[in-house]
This record gives C-alpha cells, sequence and structure tokens, in this order.
C-alpha cells in the first residue's frame, strides 16, 4: 500500500543546486517524462528567466503544478529562500519571481535534501515507510525526513540537518560556525581535505597522480590503499555514531543514503557497523533497513516535481 | 486552538516507576480528580494486584479506558514491555496480565517519558505546539515527540532516546552499553559521581556534609561552591550540544524539560545557552522555546490517563 495519495497528471520538477540546474516533467508516480541539465545563473532574475526559456516548449495547460528544489535554506509556506551559501542568495522570494512567468500553479518551494528524501520515498519505498529518515551525502551532508508519508517539514520548513549534529564537541571547524559536525567527517569536500593532509606525509601515494577527489579516494580504497581506507574507515566510524543517534532517537524503520558520496555507501558502512552495533538500542537497530538510493540522480528532481500533492 | 481532541470523559491513569506507583483518576482537560501514589511491588502480577486492591473503589462503568506508562522499553502495539531495566522485567505481556482485572477499557501502555511528553503536550502547552520535544531529566535522561498534536511512536515505539544520542564519542561508559552518551552527562546518577570523583581532592567542601545529591549540588551551586558548579557547567554544556543537535535534526517549535533535574534547568541552560548559539542553525534556533515543565510531578501520570483517546 502506498501511503501517500498524488493527484493524477504530470508536474514539472526543478532541482536548483550550487552549479547545476535539473528540469524535468514528472509523472504522479515519479516516472521522468522528459528532462534536461543546464548550468544555473546565480542570480534569481536570471535563473527564472534562463529556467523559462528552457522548458518553455514543455508546458502546456494539462500540468498539474511545479515544484523547486533548492540547496539552501528555504521557507515552503512563504516560497522563500531564507539563505542559499552555494548560491549567494539571501532572502529571495523565489516563488513570486518564478511566477512572473507562467509556470504551472500551485508552485511550491522546499530545500533540495527535503525534496531528495521525498523522492526516495517514492522511487525506492514506493511510499511504504512509515518513518523515514534520508542522508544525501554529497560535497555537504543533509536530509530529510518522512513521517506517516508525509514531510516532516519542523518549525521553520529546516529539519533533517543531521549534517550538523555533533559527533565529535572538538573536532573540526564546520563551516556553519561549529565544530565536529557529521558533515565535517563525511562530507566530501573534508574527506578530500583530510585526504591531502595524511598526503603530506605520503609522497608516493597514487592520490598525487589521480588528484584527490572522492571518487578517486573510493577507487583506491578498493584497491586496498591504506591512506586512502583510513580516510574511509574514520568517516565510516563517524556516520555510524551519527546513524545510531539517529536510530535512538527516531526509531525509523528505514534510512536511505542519497548523493554523490553514497555510491561508498558499502564501504562507509563496513566502518559503520560497530559503532552501530555499540551505540543504538537493539530493538532500534533490529528494525530499520539501512540502504542506498538506486535512484541517485532523479530522485532530487523527481521528489520537487511530486511536491505537487 | 488545541489540535489534540480527546473523548469527554474520566480515565484511570497509572505511572509506573522503578520503585514508585502513581495512580490518578485524569478528565479529559487534563485535570487530577484523585490521585494516589504508593509503592510498586517488582513481580508484574504482583503489581497488576496491588494496583487492583488500591484503586478499587474508583472503578466505576463511566470511566472511559486506562493509560500505563512504564520505565522501560514498551511495544505499544502489543502492549508487552519489552525491557525495564529498573524493574527488572524481560518481555512481560503487562496489557493481557492487566485485563484479567476489571479495569477500564481501552487500556493503552506506553514508555514513561513518552507518556510525559503527552502530558506536557496537554498540560503545559494545551496542545498548541506543531513540533515539541520533551527531554525528562532524572536519575537518566529520556524523552518524547510529539507531532502536529499526535506521539511520534517511531516503528517499534522507541523513539525520544536522546538520552543515548552520543555527545563525546570517547566520553565515559553509559549502562546502555556505549560511551559518552547525553545520559552520561547529565543523568542524576552521573552527576552524583563526577561530584564523588571530584571530592576526592577537595576534603573541605559541604558536599562532604550534606551527602551528594542532584539537589544539594544545586543548592550549592547556588551559593557559589566552585566544585557543585564544575559539575553543572559541564553538564550544561553537554547537555547545550546536544540541544542544538536536536535543533538542528528537528527544528521543533518547542523543547520542553521535565523530570527532577529539570528543576535545576535555568543553571543548566546557563552554561547550555552558548553552545547552542555556536552549533545550532540560527533560523531554527530564533524560533524553538525552550522551558520547564510547570508540572513535573504530574505530567507522567497524567499523560499516561490522556493515552486514552
Amino acid at each position: 500500500m502506498n501511503n501517500t495519495k498524488l493527484k493524477k497528471g504530470v508536474r514539472l520538477g526543478i532541482d536548483l543546486g550550487g552549479t547545476q540546474l535539473k528540469a524535468a516533467l514528472v509523472a504522479e508516480d515519479g516516472k521522468v517524462i522528459r528532462h534536461q541539465s543546464f548550468e544555473s545563473p546565480l542570480r534569481p532574475h536570471d535563473f527564472a528567466k534562463t529556467l523559462y526559456h528552457n522548458v518553455k516548449t514543455w508546458l502546456r495547460p494539462s500540468l498539474v503544478g511545479t515544484g523547486v528544489a533548492v540547496a539552501g535554506d528555504v521557507d515552503p509556506t512563504r516560497g522563500l529562500v531564507r539563505f542559499s551559501p552555494n548560491l549567494k542568495w539571501r532572502n529571495v522570494p523565489l516563488k513570486k519571481i518564478l511566477l512572473k512567468y507562467p509556470f504551472p500553479s500551485p508552485l511550491l518551494i522546499e530545500n533540495d535534501a527535503t525534496a531528495a528524501a521525498w523522492g526516495v520515498h517514492h522511487l525506492d519505498l514506493a511510499g511504504q515507510s512509515r518513518s523515514l529518515l534520508v542522508l544525501t551525502l554529497g560535497t555537504g551532508v543533509g536530509g530529510g525526513i518522512v513521517i506517516d508519508g508525509k514531510l516532516y517539514h519542523g518549525a521553520t520548513g529546516s529539519a533533517g540537518e543531521w549534517g550538523h549534529m555533533t559527533i565529535d564537541p572538538d573536532g573540526i571547524p564546520c563551516g556553519c560556525g561549529s565544530r565536529g559536525c557529521l558533515e565535517t567527517c563525511v562530507g566530501g569536500i573534508y574527506l578530500v581535505r583530510k585526504a591531502l593532509s595524511l598526503l603530506k606525509s605520503s609522497p608516493k601515494n597514487p592520490l598525487h597522480r589521480t588528484g584527490v577527489t572522492p571518487k578517486a579516494l573510493y577507487e583506491l580504497a578498493l584497491k586496498g590503499d591504506p591512506l586512502s581506507l583510513k580516510v574511509w574507515k574514520e568517516a565510516g566510524k563517524a556516520l555510524g555514531i551519527g546513524l545510531a543517534s539517529l536510530i535512538n532517537i527516531f526509531n525509523p524503520d528505514t534510512i536511505v543514503f542519497t548523493g554523490g558520496v553514497a555510491g561508498a555507501s558499502k564501504l562507509l558502512m563496513r566502518f559503520a557497523d560497530k559503532e552501530i552495533k555499540q551505540r543504538a538500542f537493539r530493538t532500534g537497530r533490529d528494525r530499520v533497513r539501512i540502504r542506498t538510493s538506486s535512484h541517485r540522480t532523479t530522485v532530487g528532481v523527481v521528489g520537487a516535481a511530486l511536491l505537487v500533492p
């Protein structure tokens, strides 16, 4: 049984990341009918204009609405982007700006990780979870919460920021102003930094040739490179500590990873499992399913589209 | 507007702690009509019998149901106490045992901290919160979650165990098998241990006379005793780290403390505030109200009674 009923019809979904803009026409069952990716202009009005010119041939009266996912702190009730560090936006009334163009109504705006959680709920779980946590593991770490088939937003639309739960109170400084956040342990940008600092004392490591990226670190770890393995081991341990806390706090039936770094989730979980066993209550950890999204490239834009009820 | 509608009528509420048993008749508005406390026998059948003999004169056909709060891991759907370390119960079919006596039906069983959260929702907030976290600060640390006027249970009824979120991965061992749990930083039993260890190098500290209890620690801290202040300062700092994570994760509109140690919540918050400011996102921390229950002695038994819908 799918516990989330959506009106029949095709929606326009928009996923606005820091550099890339994805647009898609999506049916109520999550099927992508058309899609397109293009570079996103940074200024809100330019973004609206570029978007419109790229998708205007898709628009037709039968579309049932538009859902927009934005990387940043979003107020969904007002359609406002409070702050997006990636886009360098502050208090942008995005809904109002977009509605100057004839995009299908209703038009809903949501944080991108929250929208991705909604996409996972539909694409990976067919709406079957009652208590779902989604962790987006990418350059940063974000997430979303789906309870009883509904997105949980919190008081200001900012829930699900487990990237900024403290793992190590005296850990390294985080971009958010805190220290030792989960993001500083698992975020792609921090994995790269960690590797770079370790490389100083390993002048012959193959990473000097490949360049240091999460992908290179992953591939070398699979080949047994000790330095790369060390980076993933520490990240996995921190992820396990975070997951154990989330299991004790939420007692979820399902946890799903998505995002670029989630490609390494098996490796991460190899090191996370021990922490979960030590730290999470048995009842909760026996029940929860932890898995990786099979739709990592589309959950964002599909989730955005399916925001339209 | 109270977003939680309860049927009119009087309920029987039971709050079963490790040593004390509270019973009360409670109206749908949370008003306590009668109440009684007595020592709780440890064996489940003895408990049911004692309870019945103590409250049988209260029972009448007009009562609309019974709610029972138990310290431990409870499966509310089956009325089962999976595990209660305090009571030394394991897999006790409590609902079945209680229903051998003519207690009013329906009879619902719930974790005590979850029931207390429900009591806070009614007594302190008149049902007005949309996203409420309750922290029970006592010998241990527990809690409950109320979302959109409904208790959030999680997949197995075990949600809200923030006493066992990791604050310091290498912290002191916790009774749960993990290390550095919030409970090991703020739980009354750990405050006492911490003070005892500090006292070894303070032979003239007044705690030697008063005896070391959370209450004595609190009163001496108010008088400026450096050792007692140090204990609360470290506890407050850890509490702040935990609260910041919870604000980022849940983005709640309200956080309420209850339980014995919550009497010191102002003192704790004096040290917690700095951590919250440093670690929680501004939007979330600006919105959340953090306060202490005005009904600390009754939220448990009233919350239990009001489990009856």
